[in-house]
């Protein structure tokens, strides 16, 4: 069986073929998929050179990130990077944008890097078999879950927390302390991803708690900036002045809000409590400082390591989830 | 000239030969360098095999991070991957410690992954040529330059701020607020680095004014963390409660030294003016909003890119020197 052979069977050209064996990533989706498909059928072993080329980057396990930026994030990173040189890798980490596909960005990059496993930062909820099947290495969601999708359990891993629980406690948290006028922050009820999945821990909170669902309450900043997170406040608060407590999904949203706040004359907590999820470095250090759920960032970071490694030296793919802890700041207080 | 040439003038086995020329990074630094020197004196030239491994790596940059969970930083890296990747290199990035060596990080992993350039993202201000000899290809400095050094200028590249003339600014705003008791908040006032740079224009901006030199201004935070910052605050405070501004060298100190001010019930800035040096998204969201120099970071990480791809096409390296911009916050006001 020769490169000949796959070349006839596929009707793609030598070289061509040779580019796809050498991972380059100028070939296009379709051809690429052609040619994999005949060497599969074929059971063609490329030459002893293609597959040193292979072999030398067996070491290395992808990143992709998806919000560099987000200072959550970031930390997260920095416990990854530590696990993997510990764990004896290297790692190769690729930045994308929110809007674009972490699916197709890791699949291309574990082609063109031979990585022998990947770990996705921040993605989609939603994925189907089809879509991660491009992924022809061991994976981990990182932070998150398949919430949303329909991929088979045995086919990812992931760390992340429960978005609806931690949500449901935090807004718990505020009832707890007298509030039935709660306000959430978020992008969007409708995402499926964590801004739904908190949004739902907020309604069975206060449906729980039998407080009535108030639509007006809701407010959807359409993305996680800060300076979105401080527009929606001035827009929630022009809409209704009289909520009592605040929860934005995340500490930056939530920072922002209390800036928002603040400039319109509202004190937190006085006339507003504000409550978080993240527990970020900063977040210590607003004034007030922010009562937030910390996420276990250096655990979730090592333990998609612990998880991955373990996937590609043969143990099975597993689900992990971790707990946030409350830090109890200065942003939350009973209602006068 | 084959392998076993190498081997008998060096007298090291082939199989670690092999190991040095395929980049392994299990070979000591001392067996490396031999092999290297017997290969260089021996004109060896590896077989086309091995002559492939290099070529397909040779679109890797490279970029060593000094903390990446500095969030100063991280909107750098953020820049710098996408100027990588429109210029069409990939990205392969490592992170260290902030008291590990860049130099011996970056020249191993200009080894091991045959890099064609390197970014230093943070690092030391002062060093050798013997030092970055080690570093095989060219390399950028990005946020800090050689000042303290002995390096040609025409050896390496450089992205940078002037912090003694930036601090110089920033000081300078103060005394012309009315301040004549300035304290600052830094790291160390000799370590060869920003925080020694950033307090001669500190002395310099208070010498030029005419106003005397107080070493009990000074406070040392041994570090740059908030916790180090705000700390030093309380520990500034209780020697000298009479300062009526502070400059901060940094950002995410200039956020925890308000937060320690305010825990000590001075009101900033009606007691005491707050400035710093970075411009980060957060600080413009804290209360009271901080004022600070900008750092242009997305033209950092773009700059220091271009120069890179400019040097490895055979342009000359150059240093490059950038300006911050103020963002008038809500910290700074004449004394009372």
């Amino acid at each position: 069986m020769t490169i000949k052979d796959v070349a006839e069977y596929s009707g793609v050209s030598i070289s061509t073929i040779s580019r796809v064996l050498n991972n380059h990533p100028d070939v296009r989706e379709e051809v690429r998929a052609k040619v994999l498909a005949a060497i599969k059928e074929l059971h063609y072993v490329p030459n002893s050179s293609a597959r040193d080329l292979v072999k030398t980057q067996s070491d290395a396990i992808g990143i992709v990130v998806r919000g560099v930026e987000n200072p959550f994030l970031t930390s997260v990173i920095s416990s990854i990077e530590k696990a993997i040189s510990n764990a004896g890798y290297t790692m190769v980490i690729h930045q994308i944008g929110t809007e674009d596909d972490e699916v197709s960005a890791g699949a291309g990059l574990v082609r063109s890097k031979r990585l022998c496993g990947l770990i996705l930062l921040g993605g989609r909820f939603d994925y189907t078999p089809g879509q991660t099947a491009t992924i022809e290495v061991p994976f981990v969601c990182c932070t998150y879950t398949n919430s949303f999708g329909s991929l088979d359990k045995k086919s990812y891993s992931s760390v992340f927390i429960d978005d609806y629980a931690e949500a449901y406690k935090a807004v718990k948290l505020l009832i707890e302390n007298g509030h039935r006028k709660i306000a959430i922050l978020l992008g969007a009820t409708d995402d499926h991803s964590i801004s739904e999945l908190r949004y739902k821990g907020y309604c069975d909170a206060l449906s729980d708690a039998g407080i009535e669902f108030d639509e007006s309450l809701i407010e959807r900043t359409q993305g996680y900036s800060m300076k979105k997170a401080y527009d929606s406040t001035k827009r929630l608060y022009a809409r209704r002045d009289d909520f009592t407590a605040l929860f934005a999904i995340s500490d930056s949203m939530g920072i922002a809000a209390i800036k928002a706040l603040h400039n319109l004359g509202v004190r937190v907590p006085d006339d507003c409590s504000v409550i978080a999820i993240d527990g970020i470095e900063v977040s210590k250090y607003t004034i007030p400082a922010l009562t937030t759920l910390i996420q276990p960032r250096k655990l979730i970071g090592h333990e998609a390591v612990r998880i991955l490694v373990d996937v590609i030296k043969g143990k099975k793919n597993c689900q992990l989830r971790v707990e946030t802890e409350l830090r109890i700041g200065e942003t939350v207080a009973p209602p006068k």
